[in-house]
């Protein structure tokens, strides 16, 4: 008979707690274990103090099954979890020979000599399974006390990465008899989060108990998702798929995808069965929108490449955007984001281009185009289609907020040309 | 008499949980308590659930002096946050006129009509200080009790910062008499952890206790963070002072740069100060670089722009590498990146040029060439440097530590040059 299983994540490192480090890590374990059936109940992120990795250690397991930790394993002397979790369970720091093998291939492979804080990295409490790193020096550590899991990792993302993979999830996996989680995804665009919760009111006051929706809205899109957790796979599979029907049907004109996917990879996935190209013109998101495609495997399918054309000279001599149209209507216009269209349209010889120009702060605003102000220009050979925005965010977020809404303007062209 | 006080934050939402978002407002608000003696002492991400929260909120407040929240006030019924702190701090609900006035505002602006949710959200505790919310509907809430302060702000990242800088933090000044926190960071590159730990060894024993010193790798290259957490100002600073130049002169040799910012502003400063520009050539980084170059404000002073050549065909045409050198050579390889220099500074007229090209992964790969294979070139018209790497990562951080090497390499050229 299946248990809910609950895991909880401590981070541990001053790092996180002065802001040098945006915590990737918490979200991609949680996804993990998530597919699994486990429930990350709760994520704490404590400092390298002796005092504050106890604490954590004895709050979090009174309730989680589960105890994944990550941080402070490297081998300087503010990285202290090894000798606090020995000290917990009550262990002796034993050398461990196959740690050791694998430090000592690492250094001989960059040719580098062994530090004695090197050799030092291969000491494990003895009362610990070993959990070896193939992408790095510093072992983890797998101890299990009254029921309870608890797995220390390096908080290097790739190391963590490796070790769950290759022996974390699979050995939960077997210790536990797990439950089904079992979600769908959409995401809706064109409407705000409150309106779609009214347009779904219905929808939601029928919706099964067991069953939970979650609105998640980011750059003026919202995703759905709806979550179920039981013991009875099949059935929580046909609840889901059966609810999900509907509420697909109820969003239809918002819908954008009805996979657990990003925007860009919507797009790619768009262009290649349809065996078409894109190529960007990117001034104001310098590079940004290419990057979002080119970020997943398989982009060489449908982008082609593009330019940032920064500098004005860079739209006319690579773009071949009039020097009048720049001159009588700005380096921010409609005028100019088309011309950028048709000079990447001419240049990468692709189905599509994007162009995007605008001024994205904190300076360069002026009264007429005030800090904020985006056009943005998709295309094709049968014609351009042109929209402005008016941001108000910080520099990075309307960076971001034109890239997704440039590439959401090229999915409804390429839907609307089908 | 200043008081060490501490601060912790709770983010509340059940995507925190299963890893669909990842939490940037965290490092945010710790970088910017710091700023002001604040020092962050954990945080917790916990689910959308009443017992969740206010286990929390009972836990944190056992130590710390402000408690922090973020997340679940939005206008749909999984946002519980506001109800759950109304019941903890044994309030009743009344709508704030202030904050419906401003919601109303908003859905005029946008000439949308007013749903009863968005009426709700104007709807605050008759126990607390409301937040306004200069850059969305949600108010914040300021409670205090027992002489400790809580205030749960939205989840959206803009809207929170929005209300930490407007009102939260100068209330907090106002409201504490704060210790400082001095520190320094430096930057190295060209040595690993554990040898700069060997490096520095005198110099970390040598450091007298109230400054503590901290390593962060990533990319690469390691951080290196001296701190002090004092009251009285003036004599941490001199301290802070005084060991930084011992410890810059120890490093000297590997030095990127003493001041607390990332490598593309390093970049970007050297070439402003020297009247210079930089264009960029990417393949597999895809735009990756150019975005670095250009999410900092000031950007239009030193780059120009750049080609995403991510098909051969582009590469070609667009920045004429010859045929020849890509049939002979193949697009990675070191005559690639080398005619994609001498391509791209043609092309943009700028005084130096980036060009990459590799194998990010999963796919792409050969036995002469496996994933992870990378060449990169950076030069100007008096020559061009080329290096290859061989990464191990994943795809994302293939592309992140390609930049980051590229960028290096280029500011090396820059130093060497001077």
């Amino acid at each position: 008979m299946p248990e809910k299983v609950n895991a909880s994540i401590i981070t541990i490192g001053d790092e996180l707690l002065i802001g040098q480090v945006v915590d990737t890590n918490s979200s991609w374990m949680a996804m993990e274990l998530n597919k699994y059936g486990i429930w990350l109940k709760r994520r704490v992120a404590v400092g390298d103090s002796r005092q504050e990795i106890i604490r954590a250690l004895e709050e979090e397991s009174r309730q989680a099954d589960i105890i994944l930790l990550t941080g402070g394993l490297g081998p300087t002397s503010d990285d202290i979890t090894k000798r606090v979790l020995n000290e917990y369970f009550g262990g002796r720091m034993v050398t461990d020979q196959a740690a050791l093998d694998n430090v000592k291939a690492i250094f001989a492979r960059f040719n580098r000599p062994l530090l004695e804080s090197n050799v030092k990295q291969a000491e494990v409490p003895n009362v610990c399974t070993v959990v070896y790193n193939t992408r790095g020096t510093a072992p983890g550590m797998w101890f299990e006390k009254d029921n309870k899991i608890y797995v220390s990792m390096p908080g290097v993302p790739h190391e963590m990465k490796g070790m769950m993979l290759d022996f974390v999830l699979p050995k939960l996996v077997s210790y536990f008899v797990l439950p089904a989680i079992i979600s769908r995804t959409l995401l809706t665009a064109g409407i705000g989060e409150s309106f779609l919760a009214d347009h779904i009111k219905e929808f939601e006051q029928a919706l099964p108990s067991q069953l939970k929706l979650a609105y998640l809205p980011n750059y003026g899109m919202v995703r759905l998702r709806l979550t179920v957790i039981s013991t009875d796979t099949a059935t929580a599979e046909r609840d889901v798929e059966e609810q999900f029907a509907i509420l697909k049907e109820r969003v239809k004109e918002y819908l954008v995808t009805d996979r657990d996917e990003a925007l860009p990879a919507v797009v790619g996935r768009l262009l290649t069965a349809r065996g078409e190209t894109v190529s960007t013109a990117e001034s104001c998101t310098g590079g940004y929108i290419a990057h979002l495609l080119t970020a997943h495997a398989g982009a060489s399918d449908f982008f082609k490449g593009g330019v940032v054309s920064y500098a004005n000279e860079i739209k006319q001599e690579v773009l071949h955007v009039s020097d009048t149209t720049i001159r009588d209507h700005g380096a921010v216009s409609e005028e100019t984001v088309r011309a950028m269209v048709q000079g990447c349209l001419n240049l990468m010889n692709t189905s599509y281009s994007i162009a995007v120009s605008g001024i994205m702060g904190p300076g360069g605003g002026s009264l007429d185009k005030p800090v904020g102000t985006v056009w943005i220009a998709v295309g094709n050979d049968e014609g351009i289609i042109a929209e402005k925005l008016h941001l108000r965010f910080d520099r990075t977020r309307n960076i971001e907020f034109t890239a997704i809404f440039a590439l959401n303007l090229l999915r409804k062209l390429i839907v609307d040309n089908r």
